[in-house]
């Protein structure tokens, strides 16, 4: 009787909370220490001080009613101002606050942008390996999930492969930099051959096919690297934002898009995703952390810790032998099973090691291990994997 | 080639931006002092000092990540632990934190449980004059809106109408109490009365027909009126609260659904609209504020100054003239307009009285009065009203 999707959906999830359950389970019977929970994709570091200072600031320094109150669907507008200036040090052409709106984190901007542009029978490209998500979120606005593989072994965007699932319906693809769940950062190069494919096939269809980039990791990045800021190589182009990662604010619920001021219809994007994110239930970001975001603009996020699990566990696995991608940026290290998953993933538990196999981000074959956790769980762990090698080894 | 709901939204949204924008140039003209905005329903009282000194208590009590982190997805535990031992004041049944979802404001709840609930096909009944976003939100879903409209002069629920309109195909009813518009607090023999027709319906079709009881001025009434507490009357009840007018917190998007533990598929329900909270991207309601609303539980709201404006404006109309509803609850004064309610709201408008016309409500012949405003601008518009009944009745 209630809804038949989410009906189906309850059953699904019991397979998720059954590993929630498990980890509980060993923890309980082993101790929480010696159990390896890599599953979960949460930040394991504090938020920048500046976070509670900024909170203590504006509850000194402003009324009530201005910092709990409500304010335009898209948000603040000196929020978005700032917003906008931040922008600005990555493009020549200049955003303004009307290309920004405030949304409930990226799940919540992909949400508007997808009821924004999606008519029934409307297609969205995803580049699996992917977060599962995108595929519910899609479903919600009446879309289709089309898939697209990445290249084998590098996990780059395969401009072929993308090209081959392109047709009139195509209306986007989300495209994820730094990825989750590879780690991988796509280069210039890369992003440069799927404008240019884009671009052109924009023209033979005569309609534009947005890029919507989720780019909640875009500061989580290693050894000095660059993401390509996509509206620079293409027009189309939607950002989704969120400071869940960056400030570990997850909980918060605080993010933003922004839509390109040359993409095609942008004014026309920008009302009517402010109109979605009032009518789906959102109606505004939350306020306090509207203002919050806004001082903390320049902070720095603190990826020391992660860098080092990062650099451990993608040693220490590699010396036992595991096949590993090497992360570019995220917190997640993408690893190749040296049988089948299911197997490996069981074994894995085990030996208390909980991983997240890789057809749960439709890619079959692989493991992903999320390091957003203590450095002191990962240097315990190495143990682990020696046995699960060899354990699937012999 | 954007969503063609949300681009017919945009264009019906322009009238809305018109009006804010014709109250900001008269504004200008005029001076803010000389314009009186009734259009808006935003709490004008600030926040309880409960909700700043809770605010600083938690970030000095609470690690960063546990106040700013995630959490299962249906809320913190302790948080609806405390919110279901609250509603268990009213109920016999006892209400458990696996009864309760925290959600993004009342307008999250709403989207949650109708994606919950509907089916293609399924129908949701309102009950006019209601708060316009129902549409939007029920059609979010795949649902379709039927409206039954309230008693002739009193407003509450005529459980005739709403007989009339169910079907096999009816979900759910959605009952706002106290009424926006109307001010109108339904009374226990009204609720009464609908749920026995309700439970013969449930009944004649053999399946549950839910009421989704909307809730958020359920604290703001007057003159010490009982709200009745429906699931006392009907078991398939689902409630949706939201603190933003009761903490004056509309920014921060903080409420909650109560699934009635003796409602049919209670458990189901929860799960799946846990699932939807995820899905639709609220992902969960924002972390701090759920601490914050869980310490604030007791709060009294802060009804003083609504009180005196009710008094004021409903005294002073009714002695001009005016043919007003009583207002029981919430802030609002419904009004008969003595001619066709555009020219009267044109009429107004020239007077510098901003109102909103009944057929936003779905109910032509009347104006809201938003009183959530300052005790002055209450007391100066008074001659303005009266300017206004000459110029309609001369």
């Amino acid at each position: 009787m209630i809804n038949k999707r989410l009906e189906q959906l309850t059953k699904n999830n019991s397979a998720i909370r059954a590993m929630f359950e498990e980890g509980n389970r060993l923890a309980e019977k082993f101790g929480r220490e010696n159990v390896y929970d890599y599953s979960l994709g949460n930040p394991c570091v504090d938020s920048p001080e500046m976070v509670k200072d900024s909170i203590i600031d504006i509850l000194s320094e402003e009324k009530s009613l201005n910092i709990h109150g409500y304010m335009p669907n898209s948000g603040y507008h000196f929020v978005r101002e700032t917003i906008a200036r931040n922008l600005n040090k990555n493009s020549k052409i200049a955003y303004g606050p009307n290309n920004i709106i405030m949304v409930v984190g990226a799940a919540g901007g992909l949400n508007c942008i997808l009821q924004t542009l999606i008519n029934p029978g409307d297609e969205i490209i995803v580049v699996a390996p992917f977060f599962v998500e995108y595929t519910n979120y899609i479903e919600n606005w009446g879309g289709k999930t089309v898939i697209a593989q990445s290249e084998d072994d590098t996990f780059v965007l395969s401009t072929e492969n993308i090209k081959e699932k392109i047709n009139a319906n195509t209306k986007a693809i989300i495209v994820n930099n730094p990825n989750n769940p590879t780690g991988v950062v796509y280069p210039e190069e890369n992003i440069n051959d799927l404008s240019q494919m884009l671009l052109e096939k924009e023209k033979e269809y005569g309609h534009p096919i947005y890029i919507i980039s989720d780019e909640p990791y875009r500061e989580l990045v290693y050894d000095g690297r660059d993401v390509p800021f996509i509206p620079n190589f293409y027009p189309d182009t939607i950002i989704v934002y969120s400071w869940s990662k960056s400030l570990s604010l997850p909980g918060e619920r605080i993010g933003y898009l922004a839509i390109f001021p040359e993409a095609k219809d942008s004014t026309l994007i920008f009302n009517a995703a402010s109109i979605s994110n009032r009518i789906i239930g959102f109606v505004n970001a939350p306020s306090l952390m509207q203002r919050v975001v806004e001082r903390c603009i320049e902070c720095e996020p603190r990826i020391k810790e992660y860098d080092q699990n990062r650099k451990v566990l993608y040693n220490e696995l590699t010396r036992i032998g595991y096949k590993c991608t090497y992360p570019q940026g995220a917190f997640y290290l993408w690893v190749k099973t040296p049988c089948d998953e299911e197997v490996f993933v069981e074994k894995a538990k085990e030996l208390h090691l909980l991983l997240v196999k890789g057809s749960a981000f439709f890619k079959k074959g692989f493991v992903r291990i999320a390091y957003c956790v203590s450095d002191d769980m990962v240097v315990n762990s190495i143990h682990a994997f020696e046995k699960l090698w060899e354990a699937v080894n012999h």
